[in-house]
């Protein structure tokens, strides 16, 4: 049983309330606290050493990845952060600066979106350093962008180049919260999604389970500096194309629009981030599955990622 | 450094915003989300195997101890929980039959105060199962009870019994949501805390940094039956009011009232709550320190809640 068949399984009838507009699922779950217009965003995520950073990642990056990744979330709803929580589990001996480094990481990124740190709890985890933060977040109720909604014939588009995070970009990449609450308010994505777990994984998650099935035009996917030299230099066996599909922590946005707003958002998106590509890479379609075209053919993409020829 | 000065040298001058009312150090986070006289409740807390429980803890345990911890941390500011977030890390084999009833301890409790479970993230810990849980609520603004609050001649109150949790209470204590908010309703305590660490040092907390003290009476302390009995078969090395006083996950509520409300509180809630005891253990007092108080003289308890006589 993997990760994502045991969260469903659990997840499934857990208890609700009036509150909920948006369970477990999603980015973030969705809550109504009775403000007019506005609903709040909750998400939980953790990192773990050895996992996600090893024991000579600066200190810095551990915090600023620990609060990235949950503040990634918020922007893949549309949202803006207002909170966050932080648990941290340390071995029995640590030293207090460099626990202090990691805070000083977490603060840092937190300032800058104007995220009140409230609450900061310690606890015993023998063997490695663990951390589990929290983000609230609020979002207006009109604007909050879920993972369903793509329907076919959306044009699909991805902020940023992927694959190739392993090599830095994991640490120390700035979550997307500008350019999501931008595209909420202006363009309006019919779907999206934060890229953790690679293209071709999370891809599959707009697709209400397999529902609907997308088309990915090879040339069009935005691979990576890093994994291309990653590919070139045998740091990872896949080629680099394989890489962007299916390496993880990307924390780029994947996203669907009507495609009649495909050219008026690519003309606007280059007046606003000039510095920051975003790619139409394909579309949604009706039929399941993923397929990659290129002018050599076409093929499948499976569950796991991985491209076997048809 | 012990977690206690670490905590407090981290979450010193940390992010802030204008929706946090009270930030790190009370039982929860106070939040304004713009909803006329209602506040909302954050706290994360999290449970490790080896410990808060031991690997042959029945699961459904591991799992209610978890949400209860937090949910006892909103019943110390007279909240009511709205929704929970769970993050639980495992080792990477695991049973999943044994993380199903996880949840199904977490939901079951839950359910008994309509807590939605909103968010349920899965990462790995190798070597031990850790459940980080987050928890939202809510209290109207003017019954909000903080730690800080106590002026000396105010009454000292706690509910149930104190000492021996390890014998079980701590994997199967009942959160006192209702009694918090019985009490914030009708007799509005000026400072409350729940009891985690032991009352000689929780108690601590509501005097302000030592601006105040605490004139305990020996004689009123609430023994609990496990404690008693720990002691007597040498279990537990402490006397069995030394445990009352120090041993720590009680998880029960100690709080203050004005002197003038004793009388009343102790016969409504004799009412009210006719099957829990509520003791009244001494009053607040204008000079630092802890003093315990018998017919045999005083005792000052220190920091590390040990006794010494004077």
């Amino acid at each position: 049983m993997n990760e994502f068949d045991l969260i469903r399984l659990l997840t499934r009838g857990l208890t609700t309330n009036s509150h909920v507009r948006v369970g477990p699922g999603d980015d973030c779950a969705v809550i109504d606290l009775g403000v007019p217009n506005r609903h709040f965003l909750l998400k939980t995520d953790a990192v773990v050493e050895g996992v996600h950073f090893t024991a000579d990642t600066p200190p810095e990056q551990i915090g600023h990845k620990a609060l990235a990744r949950n503040l990634s979330d918020v922007a893949a709803m549309g949202g803006r952060p207002i909170a966050a929580l932080i648990t941290l589990a340390l071995p029995e001996t640590f030293q207090p600066s460099f626990v202090a480094s990691i805070y000083a990481g977490i603060d840092a990124l937190a300032r800058r979106y104007e995220t009140a740190i409230v609450g900061g709890e310690t606890t015993t985890n023998p063997g490695r350093i663990l951390l589990s933060l929290t983000v609230l977040g609020s979002v207006p109720s009109d604007r909050c962008i879920l993972r369903r909604g793509a329907t076919p014939g959306n044009a699909l588009f991805v902020t940023g180049q992927l694959g190739g995070s392993l090599a830095g970009h994991h640490l120390t990449f700035e979550p997307r919260l500008a350019e999501a609450e931008w595209l909420a308010t202006h363009f309006h994505p019919t779907a999206m999604i934060d890229l953790s777990d690679g293209l071709a994984g999370d891809l599959r998650h707009l697709l209400r389970d397999d529902a609907l099935g997308a088309d990915i035009l090879e040339t069009a996917i935005p691979i990576s500096p890093a994994a291309r030299i990653r590919a070139r230099e045998g740091l990872n066996p896949k080629p680099a194309l394989l890489a962007a599909l299916t390496d993880g922590e990307d924390f780029e946005l994947l996203f669907t629009v009507p495609a009649r707003s495909s050219v008026a958002l690519l003309d606007a998106w280059k007046e606003r981030f000039p510095k920051t590509r975003l790619s139409c890479i394909g579309k949604i379609r009706k039929e399941p599955g993923l397929v990659l075209r290129s002018n050599r053919g076409s093929r499948e993409i499976n569950d796991h990622g991985y491209v076997h020829f048809t």
